[in-house]
């Protein structure tokens, strides 16, 4: 079936980019000179989009285009372009209360589906840094600021109901995207599906397991019942160490296309999750064994670190800035009230701890078992290593969705890892 | 102020209504014979609403059209037209999922904001039923259908995410009616405001207790943060006795304008503490000391049929047709699978039963020391007895709110209830 698109819509390619960012006066004034002398080069190596990088004598920009179907599969998997626009609107909110996390929104073509942004540069996409070991000093206060302004300003602490839910109006249509989050994390893992895949024969036995573990998979529906219903706030949605880019002293955070008002441990947990994974296949990257024992270390320093952060930031907004409907403050007035708040405050934040160490589980059995995995592991050439490292990956996370109410604090997690993931 | 009104929107009167209805083809000819000859009524007793009973030679019709301010206060508290929009459309879903257990939609005049229904006969408001100590023995069974089909069907267990998120996205918008609730239930009875009232001096020390009780407050933060935050299903928002009319035979629900995607419990909760409510109101109308003590008994096997006839449909629904996408049925396959499955069915249906005795709680302490109080009470002439029922009703309230979790099932509530509601 042939895929019918918008009129106006066309998929750009390097020789067209020119011409269409030429016709924007600001973004032609920012690139300088002429359109024929601009660099154009498509690098996109995502699974859903087009991604232009573009180069003028005087400055930079990147723009990404959305592709009517599946990049990773192709035409037979359709997909509406109406996702770019709830990506730019995401960007824009993101760009608005985290500035300087996120590339600067530039301009949306409403009929291209396009949006020119800042281009990073040097930045890198930080799982190809995890891969080779490199060290991001400060990543971890950066994305635990990003998680806790972003998550809190859209929550009912930090904006009154009517504002949030003109969020919940407007991000309760990026259906689309929801619906693969639903299916290819929280459903195809844990059943016989065609578009799983793991390490085969090694991993056999274990997806087996997972498919027939009648408690976690009760777990896993618990979850995924948040998923679906749980607003708690505008959150990313896809928040992977593959959805941020990274130098030593800068975190950006891209690709919000997935962004739609869900539960705040979603974009926490994937992303611990995803931090888990690679400590997971660092053993798989060692020439020398124990090479990566201190990159080990470092990672979970900053699993630690980054939910430490965010809670950190988090209770100070809401203790500063408590301008939502929820939680009211004139009921809590005087010391023993200050009190009662506060106790109120760090059971939210628990229960968000617990759902973070739940959709972390449930992340890294995805990226194992289901149809999407990571460079983390696929760049283990050598399938017994690799099956090594995703066998204690898949040990992690069945704890992690089990037990997440056992775990005390982010400190025990981390000590849990450094038992569980070692090589 | 003066309160401004879309282009085309006027107030109607007895004398306006038969010119408005004889234009609208399907009404006149329900009505039979000549507008001149149609007898009309205005018997809005609400707090919102016009409502005009109009009858015909052949049939009749009840129209009610929405005021631009809160009819109980005035002019200085205006209140959106739209909500008559939400309100149509809720009735057009409810006579969907529930057929027979509300008035049939007719028409709606999207610039008068009138919503033209059957009109009930001889059915009368319930509230007015229970001040009279009338039994209404279809009562439970037919409510406890309309909670379970309208909820179930409207949730993520009865219908795919993408069907409930165009709910979510539609009724989004009715936050000014959400915002009643969240101040007038969750916020103003906990704190000093001067839309507070209470029988007073009776009642100034239980008033004072209920505001500094910081346990309390607590759990009410908790149920608000649910009201805002947990959009199970499509609620009707206002489910009290005075939004049901009733025969001995038939049950129909009214006045959805409250509808938006709630939790499940707050409909649940709200109807059974009016029941509640009504209960504890029961020794104020006594003549003759313990005449009502059968009444009472009744209504407690209510609050009991209520809530285990509504569980059942709803586990009979979730058996007989998921549709939605939570808890997937490919997870639970074979009699583990099912047994495992039955288990999540009963934790999801604990967690509503909690929810409820909250809900209820708040509806009850709101009913007494909030701007808008009952006529169950209200009508107890003498204030100490007015105040000794009142007394028993936060008792109890306060029970549910605290200590929710405590109760094995609706039968202790009604065992508790028939111990402290005793007059």
């Amino acid at each position: 079936m042939a895929i019918v698109t918008p009129e106006g819509y066309q998929a750009l390619d390097e020789a067209s980019v020119p011409a269409h960012l030429a016709a924007l006066p600001a973004i032609r004034a920012r690139l300088g000179g002429r359109p024929e002398v601009w660099r154009v080069r498509e690098v996109g190596d995502g699974n859903l989009n087009l991604v232009f990088l573009v180069d003028g004598p005087e400055g930079s920009v990147c723009l990404k285009q959305a592709l009517p179907y599946v990049r990773l599969v192709g035409e037979s998997w359709p997909l509406g372009l109406e996702r770019a626009r709830f990506e730019w609107e995401a960007l824009v909110i993101e760009h608005r209360l985290a500035p300087g996390r996120v590339p600067e929104p530039l301009h949306f073509d409403p009929k291209l589906y396009a949006i020119v942004m800042e281009r990073l540069a040097p930045h890198i996409i930080m799982r190809r840094g995890t891969i080779a070991a490199t060290v991001y000093p400060r990543f971890a206060e950066q994305i635990a600021e990003f998680l806790a302004r972003t998550l809190y300003f859209t929550s009912d602490l930090g904006i009154n109901a009517a504002e949030r839910k003109k969020f919940l109006e407007r991000f309760s249509a990026n259906v689309e995207l929801c619906k693969i989050t639903e299916d290819l994390i929280f459903t195809d893992p844990y059943m016989e599906h065609e578009r799983n895949r793991w390490t085969s024969p090694q991993l056999d036995v274990a997806a087996r397991a997972i498919r027939e573990d009648l408690p976690l998979k009760q777990a896993v529906a618990l979850l995924k019942l948040k998923f679906l219903c749980e607003p708690q706030a505008l959150i990313h949605g896809d928040l992977h160490t593959g959805s941020i880019m990274v130098t030593a002293e800068d975190t950006r955070v891209i690709d919000p296309e997935f962004a739609f008002l869900g539960p705040i441990g979603f974009d926490v947990g994937k992303l611990l999750g995803n931090l888990l994974l690679a400590c997971a296949s660092q053993p798989g990257h060692e020439i020398r064994p124990g090479e990566r024992a201190d990159y080990q270390a470092w990672l979970l320093a900053t699993v630690e670190e980054v939910w430490n952060g965010f809670e950190r930031r988090f209770l100070d907004l809401w203790r500063t800035r408590p301008e939502g409907d929820a939680f009211p403050i004139a009921h809590f007035v005087g010391p023993d009230g200050a009190r009662a708040l506060e106790t109120c405050r760090r059971q939210y934040l628990r229960r968000i701890f617990v759902d973070s160490l739940g959709f972390a589980g449930t992340s890294m059995v995805r990226r194992t078992l289901g149809l999407a995995h990571n460079a983390d592991m696929e760049t283990i050439a050598d399938p017994d290593r690799r099956a090594a490292c995703e066998r204690r990956n898949l040990a992690l996370a069945r704890e992690l969705i089990l037990e997440a109410e056992r775990f005390a604090d982010i400190a025990a997690v981390a000590d849990r890892a450094r038992i569980v993931l070692r090589g």
